[in-house]
């Protein structure tokens, strides 16, 4: 991609109302704009961000063996009254009239739903067990909305739902999704901590938050030092062997770990960080970057998802579900790594791999330079953004730092006439001068 | 993928108000569910069909030179006040109080939004042009929701909006999308015909319906034979030639074509029609799958979006909208093709490239013999649907034939036992035995 034919408005100042690191680089950065409060849209360089991190949860989410489907942001406010949410709710579920009266909402979350196209196909327990996950619009009329995209009203949400028998059949879904959690941050470039978590309105008896830990996290969370060398389950995790996935989730649950709200509301949390040698304390900033939910027959039960068991006999179906918000997660990944000068893209999430910067775009030598490089480095199967602009180098500097792409390349007249280039790693500011061929194969490396 | 674990809920009963074939071909194939009138779940086979028909749409405009992003589903209602369409569009806007009682709405379009973008940050005409286009659900609370995805209120749209300095630019702009739309169809596996057409409630004067020949169509359209013999632009057009562009549209856009409602508009019209020789008159019914307009300033110039140009002074930009319906062109893909038994897809956008059926699962033959081609066929890059499962052969090819996979590959004891399995095409019926090898062969040639 051209930048003189791209669509990339760079800020030089911050929003006024961006509060958090996130917000600020996200805006300058030409990534979004807000709309309304908490409604925002993706420009074209955060939508390739948004579709990289739903790419890696969309793949770690069907290898567990979860189903992708897709289901619609507006519902009948019907299906509510069955589940008995629709006044539990609150303000929160923003709540529509059609032309003819009929009440419908713009879906929250989606238990009732899905539960409702359960019942309407599964009959047997031969058929399960049964993950059916989609990545959606869902609306929160929040009171306060802020922090840019990690707490908008308009968000991007991956929420599957798992159906089994009974519970020990549905504690296995959980497990499988709780490891695919593990590898999806992973893959994002985030360390991702497992703590019990209250269940709020989703319901149900068992429950995790993912933490990732930033200095400009949102809450407090405290944990033992041990996680620090926990190594995340391996892409070829066996995830049709119910123990391996179990003792994995049982490693992860053992050391302790808890939320504030947790240390707040529950005694047995307090005593045992109290109960923890000093350094093995860790207590820090974390962002919520996942949750999951196992809760049995809640929605079963009032909505009538039953299937006829082995036995011959109707039984209601345990179920769970598991919730990423990739718009949220996104603003996590930036809280975690960035700098003084801008964002730093983790690689498996960069909006593209390569920032190409043609210092004199006019000069023959730096044109057939660049155009080389992008013809070969797209060749390879490289997202390259060449700045072919007249922009002055400074601010091609700055721009290629803000959006930072994990490598730069400079083409400068005198480099290019020598055969040469610069190469400079974003996350280290690592800089080098290679060959243009020596530049090609690093970068081609294994491709 | 394997049957066992998938999730293809076949039923055996048409909808009863499923009133046209590919609405009841999509329920009963498993594709969609009806949440409420006009609004669908998309079950996981439809979602894969509905991702390959917007990785083709999204292939070409980003061929044509459109850039990608994505505005949210809800708005603000100021916004259609800036631009006068907040009353003018009636009872099909839905219309959302949140809970401060401000006044929003779930877009039915995104003129104003994209605008209102494009004001904030374009200021000089050296930024254009500028092509910006979503894929994103839209909402239009139709009176009489109706033919399954085909008119529903909740429904996927690419929506692009072109900006620039002047009309003629603009006018390089609209053939661009022109020929894309044309390409979009054809990777569909449709033959398109673009119509001058009504502009409704978007307006301007310039306006083209894309109609594909259905007899199930929904509407009447007339048009000259010499169509027929239009060969499709290829894929190495090159869209930074207008002049080459614009010699495409002049050659799509000159033999007569025209729907009824223009045909009951507009005297030129029905004089043409009248004016065309007997043999070279067609009237055949057809499917509206895509709308592109020229509205010139409509929109600029009420919410002032302008921009310096050449000459220092401000200009109000000239505009286009192109809209395509993804959700509608899957229905529209099926009623142009299908057959008593079910749904017929074309190459580009079948759900999987093969069927493999095992006629015995649980004969050592039988399960090696599939084993090893949905390993083999997978590793070429093809997507297998495995039937895996215990039903009886002819429920298994019931559904094979009713889910339209292109290519079926049937292993039963006896073939297998011989080294053979048959190959079945579903498009004309035709079967062949062929050694295993050979199947492979010819399945993966070229890969």
């Amino acid at each position: 991609m051209r930048l003189s034919k791209y669509f990339l408005p760079i800020l030089k100042e911050n929003p006024k109302d961006a509060e958090i690191v996130s917000h600020r680089l996200m805006a300058r950065a030409g990534m979004i704009k807000q709309q309304s409060a908490g409604i925002y849209s993706w420009l074209p360089l955060g939508k390739r961000v948004l579709d990289k991190v739903c790419t890696i949860v969309r793949e770690e989410q069907d290898r567990a063996g979860a189903i992708e489907i897709l289901m619609p942001t507006v519902q009948p406010a019907d299906l509510w009254k069955e589940s008995g949410r629709y006044n539990d709710y609150g303000q929160e579920m923003l709540r529509i009239n059609d032309r003819n009266e009929r009440e419908m909402l713009y879906g929250p979350t989606n238990e009732e739903m899905v539960t409702d196209i359960f019942r309407s196909y599964v009959k047997s327990y031969k058929n399960l067990p049964l993950n059916l996950y989609h990545i959606q619009w869902k609306f929160r009329d929040e009171r306060r909305p802020r922090f840019g995209v990690m707490r908008g009203r308009e968000f991007l949400m991956k929420d599957a739902y798992s159906f089994d028998l009974d519970y020990e059949a549905s504690q296995a879904a959980y497990n499988r999704m709780f490891v695919s959690y593990l590898r999806t941050f992973e893959r994002c470039g985030l360390k991702s901590i497992p703590m019990r978590a209250d269940t709020g309105p989703i319901g149900g008896a068992l429950s995790h938050e993912f933490i990732v830990l930033a200095e400009t996290g949102e809450s407090q969370v405290f944990c033992h030092r041990d996680f620090d060398g926990f190594a995340v389950p391996s892409a070829d995790t066996d995830y049709a062997d119910d123990a391996a996935i179990a003792a994995i989730v049982n490693k992860w649950t053992t050391p302790f770990a808890a939320t504030d709200e947790i240390m707040e509301k529950e005694d047995w949390a307090r005593q045992a960080w109290d109960g923890l040698a000093e350094d093995s304390r860790v207590s820090a900033r974390g962002i919520e970057v996942g949750h999951i939910f196992h809760f049995g027959t809640k929605y079963s039960e009032p909505m009538k998802a039953s299937v006829q068991g082995p036995d011959g006999k109707q039984h209601f179906v345990s179920m769970g579900s598991y919730g990423i918000g990739p718009s949220r997660l996104l603003g996590a990944i930036i809280e975690a790594s960035h700098d003084d000068a801008g964002i730093i893209w983790p690689e498996g999430v960069a909006p593209f791999d390569v920032g190409l910067i043609n210092m004199k775009p006019g000069d023959a030598g730096c044109d057939a330079a660049c155009e080389r490089l992008e013809t070969v480095l797209g060749n390879a199967g490289l997202d390259v953004l060449y700045d072919d602009t007249d922009e002055r180098a400074g601010a091609k500097f700055a721009t290629a730092d803000l959006i930072g792409l994990p490598i730069q390349i400079i083409a400068g007249p005198r480099s290019v006439a020598e055969g040469n280039v610069e190469i400079k790693i974003r996350a280290t500011g690592a800089r080098e001068t290679l060959s243009i061929d020596e530049a090609i194969n690093r970068l081609t490396n294994g491709r």
